[in-house]
């Protein structure tokens, strides 16, 4: 199996059945921010056709694959080793059939598929706006963490077109950029519907945020009781230990 | 003392330096959003000039006359009556140096003040947009819950006529209204710069929300941990003790 490894690449279970992916220690791995993500989005309906803008290792989908019954998911990539990286996850999970991983910046996705074409998006875009925060030099960390190839404006709008009417898009991200976030997705008819802080602890300020919204819907934003990491003695709380021991459908 | 009370009214003590508000019984009284509110706008600093905007009984006047060194403080209603009750609310407790009444359509504000005339700004708009949720029979509770005289939109533009470069405005309202509460802040260059929720208990979702917006300033929100008002046990939390025992400053 450790062929199909490249050079400080290794190979991650995923404790969801039997699923593994493939990282590059020096890259961008995922975090608990796509754990959380898939958990909120595991709601979507079953044959859904799914879009994961961002994909980078693919992690979304392949949670997605045992998450939902969605029967198509694509994972969209700008940077060609992360997607080849995210294809030889998809081939070792012998998920070829339900995911497919497409090498493109999201900004020219209108080149490859009609509009209205999704009933749901996930993404877990760059937190960092271009020109804050510190710059990692390994460049796929850049991409993956600061809006360089795309702005968080150019997610929602792209997520407005590829979307059908009344499909829900599933995004996660940093709660410091939340007016950024609803004001966009208002801008684009995606209308903010359900909205969830994650904290690391009942004491502290939230670091994450979902949020669900629906095209075209109503305005009306339910706001959920915080998602707690960890308990006061330092354990995860039931709710996390649940997600992370999901079985999968 | 009891012959300034108009038939149905009453006097509440607010356990604050004495204060006094006088309430009328089948109006619309005052609840723990104002008191809440209060304490986060206590920050304002000394010698401010505040104006409360849709200030029905004269609460956030009132208490804001105990938890801040503002000089002078302006209560907008557009209700005569309820205006008039406010008024004898402030005589009462010998106010009328620091704090105005004004009986005025929000709307119409631009014919007395200048804009950018006011260092800080505190409001409780109607919660429930026009057209929305059952309607209380009483005009003066119908005025102060639903958007009939003002919508949310008028309040935030209002705000921003009214509030100095880098002036404050606090702002308590409803979770479902986030979204439009958030777009129409930016829209008028008042940006949001923290946020609180307020929950029941740990395991409730929010209830309100606390915003602190600053006119002209950069992008970046914190969101604050939520405001706990009961512990497990059904009794106040810390906090809230906290708040209810304040003794002014």
């Amino acid at each position: 199996m450790e062929t199909i490894l490249n050079e400080d690449e290794r190979i991650d279970d995923l404790e969801l059945k039997g699923l593994k992916i493939i990282q590059n220690k020096k890259g961008f791995c995922f975090g608990i921010d796509s754990i959380l993500l898939s958990n909120y989005a595991k709601e979507i309906k079953k044959e859904s056709k799914i879009v994961d803008l961002g994909t980078g290792t693919g992690i979304l989908p392949i949670l997605l694959s045992a998450k939902t019954k969605g029967t198509k998911i694509v994972g969209i990539e700008i940077q060609k080793e992360v997607a080849q990286m995210a294809n030889r996850s998809i081939l070792l999970n012998n998920l070829q059939d339900r995911i497919e991983i497409v090498c493109k910046d999201i900004k020219e996705i209108k080149s490859i598929y009609e509009p209205n074409s999704f009933d749901a998006i996930v993404t877990n875009p760059p937190y960092k706006k271009q020109g804050t925060g510190a710059i990692n030099r390994l460049e796929t960390k850049i991409i993956a963490r600061h809006e360089i190839a795309a702005s968080l404006e150019d997610f929602v709008r792209i997520a407005k077109y590829l979307l059908k009417d009344q499909g829900d898009i599933y995004i996660v991200h940093r709660p410091e950029r939340l007016v950024d976030l609803l004001s966009y997705l208002r801008k684009y008819k995606l209308e903010p519907k359900t909205l969830r802080f994650v904290q690391a602890n009942q004491e502290k300020e939230p670091n994450l945020v979902l949020i669900k919204a629906t095209k075209n819907a109503k305005p009306f934003l339910k706001i959920q009781k915080p998602l707690i990491i960890y308990k006061e003695n330092g354990s995860y709380t039931k709710e996390i230990l649940e997600i992370y021991h999901e079985k999968g459908v």
